[in-house]
């Protein structure tokens, strides 16, 4: 009755979860106590064990791990404590219907929106159930089976040579790019190329840096790691102010020209155009940040600034939107000068990207997958947009929408009977929706007493939309 | 003619080749003809075309590809003048045999020794050849399977929390050390692991760090990187000297206690206790870089350093050598107090190691694989190692060969009528087998007019490690 089959009949959630308790038996006795609960803890909150699944009785669980019963007894004990397990007298002990399969409190997976319908229209996170995973998977079969021995080795600080081609290639066809592979340094995203070029800079004399406001308070915490003062200079409704830029002092500006975060403006020609006259005469950077770039809907899309003066623009992007964070794969194209620098801080960072990894996603852009990808979110997300703007305007009647032409949220600014602004939010958050406003952000040009908010729609599926929307208009009548 | 079957006809080199030259038709046209040149270069270099593979012609290229002929035409000019293709009138272009595939020249890939039958003994890689293709990709598809949609977001900068219990688990049972989940910090490897705990003790107002002399001058770029001034602190039979450590200033020193790279002892038990009383003493911290710890020939591993103390060790691990260093994943246990800091330089450093490998490596060592591919790799290894030492006794006799009982490379002080050392690896060079003298880490603490070799084994079957000893031999007495 002790052999594995009995545990394997209690449910396949206890299968896959089986190993994880393993390490157990081969722990020093003094720590198997403590190695047996948190391995089962972490089995019940990854869902590995999912909630109701009833777990083997004590004494079959202590033979099957070969450790004493009491071991087994007390982290049943424990974990019933903590809320992890339920047990009942002659029923056993099984998992709480109350575990939401999750990462641990505290744990930044948290935020991720995408799981938890509560969470409402925060921006900055893709519909995660796009991921092409069975593609994905295709594309990792195929190109490990076509890199030699020798790809396994430390890689390029720089990248693998194919994917620098691959992202060249990708960049100058849907953005307008000039991207030599030689100046495309492959990085784990535009977090890592904003410290990279943070680096890079400060090697070279600078110790600021301006920012947009507003704009992502996470560059900014960025750019402080690596030495650099982030200076904010504020937008008008072209993009940065150029005065206030050339009164900042600082030789860099970070930039979202496409699709400004969160204003959801496009810089005009007229602004860009100033801009580079700044950085030529300033011997500047202009560093763009396409963090959306390859999302626009209803014209044909704004190229990136960096096509129009390549030695003075520095351009980021990432797969973050288009396929998943979770890769943590992105490059940066940087002006000649620039590559050694850039790429000796990637070295002693990281010594450079996973080789496999890499390999994976310029076998997935050549086959023409990724454009795939984008073809498939670019539908999804457009249509997610149309019910946002239209559910606004059916339930808050007079509601100003901007920034919508492009990116994964639009900035909606709600008529003054909604306000005061912190009134509504709390009204929201009571409901269960999660909002952030414009001014969370470090500015709002337009404050003139509507509730200004930045929402995300991309990661909600449109009954969601909806009916989040719904809510939210319940909330704010007082309902 | 001018269909792709016309061209797969030249053969399965060309097949697998053919995709990188796509993003030719899409490039602006004025940017065309140094696309097609640098991805067709790439092909070559990279040996996706084999030497001797014959190309299509420029007129059945120039219409498979939708391109001018003339841009074909050009292209193949332009890399027969460089040396990649050959052309002889009636027999069209073909790849040339004097390509050898590796990485464009100054890369660092040249310096990976595994595929190249002259590059001898230089230490550091593993044989690449052994890495478990097939259960890797295994163990992708059902990570990737498992994986909650919300496991493709954001990762937690720690590390996914799933791995650091499989590595907490592999680590204590395996090398002794006494890991808390919570202590592991996931990374990109022990390069990485250095830097963030450069940058973290900076911040605790660290100024210098004492490294092993010899030991890795790779450490000490790190660590220079990192704003820490790296002090050489010599060795003796025992280990690091302590009296010198004490007198160094420094508050933190960076150990090889296991496998003291690159002379190859294992620090003795007293040592051990002697740098913990110290780092008591100076309120310091002793990092453990167990960077070959895994494999170990002849009697029971000697424990990590860290399980005597974790408060006062910091331990750093990888998979560099037991699977592969393209993987970049590494792991780094830390005293509770620094965990904090060491996560949040993470955090700015790249968000955390991509999601997707870790479940992968999660899932790789709780399944038993990771112990079959060590179980694999220590077969292969001490077999090459017994290779290589009688090899050393039969055509060096008198040869003194040390730290044999573990890790991927020996040491041999070869006779001094073999020298002088610089006239001797003047031969072996001009004979085509690399070799590096313990000279060139820093300090030979047996300097007596003998040759000190730092030979790396792992990466070369047995019969070509056979060879390249007959090669030095014949070199050694002029022939």
């Amino acid at each position: 009755m002790a052999d594995k089959g009995t545990t394997s009949d209690t449910g396949g959630g206890w299968t896959a979860a089986w190993e994880l308790l393993l390490p157990t038996a081969a722990a020093p006795p003094r720590r198997r106590g403590r190695v047996l609960q948190s391995a089962l803890r972490e089995a019940v909150r990854s869902g590995r064990i999912a909630a109701g699944t009833r777990l083997p009785s004590s004494r079959e669980l202590a033979a099957d791990l070969g450790v004493s019963r009491g071991l087994v007894t007390d982290a049943y004990e424990q974990l019933t404590a903590e809320g992890y397990l339920r047990t009942a007298r002659g029923a056993g002990t099984w998992v709480s219907a109350t575990v939401r399969a999750s990462a641990p409190p505290g744990d930044r997976e948290r935020e991720t929106p995408g799981d938890d319908p509560g969470s409402g229209f925060l921006p900055g996170t893709p519909d995660l159930s796009l991921f092409p995973r069975a593609a994905w998977s295709a594309a990792h079969r195929r190109a490990l089976a076509r890199l030699p021995h020798s790809g396994l080795g430390y890689p390029d600080p720089r990248g693998l040579r194919e994917l620098r081609v691959a992202v060249a290639g990708l960049l100058s066809r849907r953005r307008g790019v000039v991207a030599d592979p030689e100046c495309v340094v492959i990085c784990s995203g535009v977090a890592q190329a904003m410290t990279l070029l943070g680096l890079a800079l400060g090697e070279l004399g600078h110790r600021a840096m301006a920012v947009e406001s507003p704009g992502s308070p996470e560059h900014t915490a960025l750019l402080t790691a690596a030495g650099m003062a982030a200076v904010p200079v504020p937008l008008d409704a072209e993009g940065l102010d150029p005065a206030a830029l050339a009164a900042s002092g600082a030789r860099a500006a970070q930039l979202t020209p496409s699709h400004q975060f969160p204003s959801g403006i496009a810089y005009s020609a007229r602004r860009r155009s100033e801009l580079l006259d700044w950085a030529r005469a300033a011997d500047g950077l202009l560093i763009e940040d396409d963090y959306d770039g390859d999302f626009r809907y209803d014209r044909a899309p704004v190229g990136a600034l960096q096509g129009l003066d390549p030695a003075r623009v520095a351009y980021a992007g990432s797969v973050s939107k288009s396929l998943a964070p979770g890769l943590r794969l992105g490059w940066l194209v940087v002006p000649g000068r620039l590559v050694a620098r850039v790429v000796e801080r990637k070295r002693t960072m990281d010594l450079g990207n996973p080789a496999l990894d890499q390999a994976l996603l310029a076998e997935f852009i050549t086959r023409g997958d990724y454009d795939r990808q984008l073809r498939r979110c670019q539908r999804a997300y457009r249509e997610r947009r149309d019910v946002l703007v239209a559910a606004l305007g059916e339930r808050f009647p007079g509601t100003e929408v901007s920034g919508i032409a492009a990116g994964l949220h639009i900035i909606a600014r709600l008529p003054r009977r909604y306000g005061p602004e912190r009134a509504f939010l709390e009204r929201a958050a009571r409901a269960g929706v999660g909002l952030r406003p414009l001014a969370a952000f470090g500015g709002d040009p337009a404050r003139d007493g509507r509730v200004g908010l930045v929402m995300g729609y991309a990661h909600l599926p449109p009954a969601r939309i909806v009916r989040a929307v719904g809510l939210l208009a319940d909330a704010a009548h007082g309902e």
